[in-house]
């Protein structure tokens, strides 16, 4: 019940800050026998990290993570293989800078959580966001990397669907795309125009809010609960979790509002090989809390960075009437590197209900 | 970790099918020395129980609550003070008829949770929906109910927003108007136009999605946690729980996507007192999971009722094609009565909050 | 985490105050398909009923159990199916004459939780001792009936071991004297030694404690868990749970710290049909946390009940020094009626494990 | 749920085995404010750690821990703050020789975890005990350093009071003397009684078992919960949880079975300033599971290890029978190296409770 963890069976525990020397998770949960290896789970950390493009931050951090306990390594010496002990997980923090931040100890950045952490806690590791930094999800993103093999024949990916005003069309949509382009977007005739978008918006030291899309294919049906136990229930949950989200929708969401059960209600038919076949997924793979077995489908929307150029009013913590004014290099659109955190934020929740239904043990199978 | 609880130190379990001899919730955690009225509860039941205008269900249900344990009473006779122990809540079913349920008993109906469960558990109480039944719901407006008791100064209204495509005028916000209607709306313009949009639904015996507001006042600045205990976490976690509900935003929520750094991040002043005060609350009152004391505000979109006259395609489960048609007595626009249940869920997630900062005993003052 | 639930998967919340309108609790996590009757869940509550020799209390309870969610009839029309939903159970309060408490509702009985309860909850139901009753373990007994039903093959046994200094000779050790006698004996040659034993305490209006012996064939191996999901640790927690209770161990317990490593490991063989098995069972069924696959072996201190006819010197809540001598009918040691307590508390603890090992739900076979 | 973290509010992770890299814990919900120095939690691992007397095990682990986030230091540049965050502690393995582990690898040690880690897990880390090791409590004593400065005036010992039948005078117990020699015997008139007697145990290569004592002085009236919270209950658990522990026992604990009830139940009077004292404390400091204020006493009995130079009858995991002798350095008797740990998993129960019972955040006071 402390507030550094998430997930039932597979449960995850995160610690660290910016500016200490490490941060990292502990996997709690993830069955024995599940195999792979390091360089697959750098992948998913490498997707998030920084300084990719010139719509990212410019910061340098190689986010390199190193497994600490929970595997023993197959005969080739470089496959990991899960013994069902907590697999725990590190990444040292090599750009801590011991820079002067005595400026921003005092003051509370508008639109950041200085403020409430104060209120709460009346002592803040001010020093490049503390806890509070988004730093933290590169935890959850290692995470996310075993969650993936957890549940068999799972594969969860992402996209940006909207940046600004200007969304994708989704007649548009392909996955292969979304490797092609610095945005994740799945719509090619986007790119230019978020290009031309965010150059604006970096250079007027601005920043911008967006859309992203994840999904799930391969959610074996029934997994899931009903009432309080709901897998969108749980999903809402912990895309909310994400440091600027303000929104999560599944299946089609605040759309649901505006039609009627005819359009809403996803028809049923035998399909091939008798097997039940829903014509339309609707209800993003979920119905009453549980997996139909089609696509698991959620959105979440991405508040812009307050970290902005532009000074803003604000108060510092002796009471004084300030204006602040974020310097230093820092993330145009926030939304674009959530892509890979909200992946693993659904992958983690789809294997903690599969483990919940299945059991935790060796003997799945 | 069982499905039918939410709240850690503030925890509602709610039992019952639709159609058993009762159904019911067990407040645990509730602090001692709480004081409340059997009427008091009551009202907040009578604001969710159906037949109350021809926008709703027809059904009969009185739904009066007994209170079987965690109180005793006051010297009145009338006033009940909560001792800390479960206080148990129980409502029994009247409108039980032992009709026919052969019909449905093998049938999926679309869009409901009849194949979900059926995959999951292999059996499923198929009367009047069972476990799955929205009156499941009532039990959880008996725990909001306490949990409005329980933090000193605590508010939460709520509101029906939009139906259909048809939004209210935000500019017209006015509370006092909202149990002036029979859709909880707090514009009166909008009365007449969902009155006459509503009837042509329910002549059509079609059904159509809404949008609720839910909002707190009186929320303490420092509850909540950081990272996954967050407040915003919960409150998506929990108005999710609610049947039927596919999305949840938190202050400006999906329009956040679509605004700039300048525009959206709540610049600070010093207000009256010395009390630092947000000149706006674009953050609905929550700043990295913890409450900045300004109004909580969240949104939630309820898809239509897939209880509907007209024939769609399905399948039984004996894995033949047939085609279903939800005959009896249904809500035109299940948002009208989510109204009061997103309030409960809103009361109840600050509640556990509160209690979590603050300690759970009798010595919180 | 509020304090009236136990169990994980297989959870058990229960309510309820020893005056108030009834009691009951909430078995949450039953898989669907458990087969039982509700004369099968009311046995077990008839062996802790009181009023059964002379050597308990003879109050009058008749602790009729009803069944108010979570089962569908079978066709005959006695069994029930749970459904995966939550079983809710009551017992109504027959016996809660209206007398006069005045007395005890201020004075603190020594070595009852009247003054504990008043320091942390400041407001104290003392009517009948209120939620700290033995009446709530009722409940549990309940909530253990269905737990015998959820691992298939388990059988939950327990005995009466020593009664004040008087232990039983274990080369005696017959399950089927158990039911023979008001002691839940196993050895008959015990009996009329504690018979003459315990009328002397109960003429003297005094009390004894006693130890008891819980014993779980058909537990799995493989069950449970290493480091702080052991089985051994919850059935510690669980046992320390029910009132009274002073000492918990597993196996061979205390005695473990006399004997050395030569003496105390049991060897293993490979038996018939190259099963492994251990030729003894020190160990009480359980290594490092997990079920070996031997019965499961716990004992229980129950401490003498402080409820005695001899005045003891105590103070009241508004900090007198008072005498205090508690008047009524009392068991004189509580221990008898423990045994199907700590029965339904084993019963539990193993039903939980199970399903936690093998997954929740209908498909666990 | 996942079986590596134990505590509610005080929330203790563990990871890492015997072999790996590295162990440690995450210890999440530590209160801001909380001040403390490096030195102070390596003083209770070098309590516990072995090669201190030829008394217990002569391997070489210097475990030095390392603190990674979750404080910040404090202007002396040494005294660490809590901030609230979680404080991620990591002890690295500096002994962990690449040696042939193959003839264990397969073989089950009676007496062990290896068998039943095989038959849950299908796979098992032997090396070095792996996760079953004992080493894991490393990371349990640096949790306690942290636990034991949370709630003020907490003082928490233990000491050892049997090893085999040889028990202590408890009229010569001062605590004084626990420092004093290699056992943690608070009676020195047992001394040389032990190093006889253990002298003998060692050089035969065999292993006795032992009883530790721990006192937690300083709790405060009121904390713990009734039912199923209870903060004797959570003792047992915690204390059952360290590997080898057969019985837990609070206060008297066993001894109650022997008594009556004017014996046992501890009398009241208003001691010095009109505070409420108990004349004794058979209860062991708690009454209905809640603290009286009274010192907290516990017990808990450590089976010899099964690590012993005698041959053994097994099996390995081919099926085959095999004998079984484990060479190599051990403890003769583990139960002296149990007093850290015991006093650790006590200190950090009663954080929790404390926790729970004052909330969890930095404006405790």
């Amino acid at each position: 019940m402390s507030h550094n963890s998430f997930g039932h069976l597979f449960r995850v525990t995160t610690w660290g800050e910016s500016h200490g020397p490490a941060l990292g998770c502990v996997v709690d949960g993830c069955p024995p026998g599940i195999r792979f290896t390091l360089a697959e789970i750098q992948a998913w950390l490498d997707k998030r990290k920084p300084g990719q493009s010139r719509f990212v931050t410019q910061r340098r951090e190689d986010d390199l993570v190193k497994i600490l306990s929970g595997v023993m390594f197959d005969e080739d010496g470089e496959t990991m293989i899960s013994t069902g002990t907590p697999i725990s997980m590190m990444i040292e923090n090599t750009d801590q800078r011991s820079k002067d931040y005595s400026e921003i100890a005092k003051r509370y950045r508008p639109g950041h959580a200085d403020y409430t952490y104060d209120v709460k806690y009346g002592i803040r590791d001010y020093r490049g966001g503390g806890r509070s930094s988004a730093r933290e999800t590169a935890a959850r993103v290692a995470a996310g990397g075993i969650a993936r093999k957890v549940v068999p024949g799972l594969v969860v990916r992402g996209a940006l669907v909207q940046i600004g005003k200007h969304r994708i069309n989704r007649a548009n949509w392909d996955w292969a795309e979304v490797n092609n382009n610095p945005f994740f977007a799945p719509d090619p005739a986007i790119v230019p125009v978020w290009e031309e978008y965010l150059d604006g918006i970096r250079k007027a030291g601005s920043s911008i809010g967006a859309v992203v899309e994840v999904v799930a294919e391969g959610v074996p049906a029934g997994i899931g609960a009903p009432i309080y136990g709901k897998l969108d229930q749980d999903i809402a949950a912990n895309l909310m979790s994400i440091n600027a989200v303000k929104g999560v929708e599944i299946g089609n969401g605040f759309a649901a509002a505006e039609i009627s059960g005819e359009e809403n209600a996803d028809e049923m038919r035998i399909g091939p090989g008798g097997k039940p076949v829903f014509l339309s997924n609707n209800a993003g793979g979920i119905l009453g809390g549980i997996a139909t077995g089609h696509p698991v489908v959620a959105r979440f929307a991405i508040k812009p960075t307050s970290s902005i150029l532009t000074e803003r009013r604000s108060i510092d913590s002796d009471g004084n009437e300030v204006d602040v004014r974020t310097k230093g290099r820092h993330d145009p659109c926030v939304g674009i590197r959530a892509v890979p955190i909200g992946e693993a934020m659904l992958a983690c929740t789809i294997a903690d209900h599969y483990l919940r239904d299945r059991g935790q043990t060796g003997r799945l199978k």
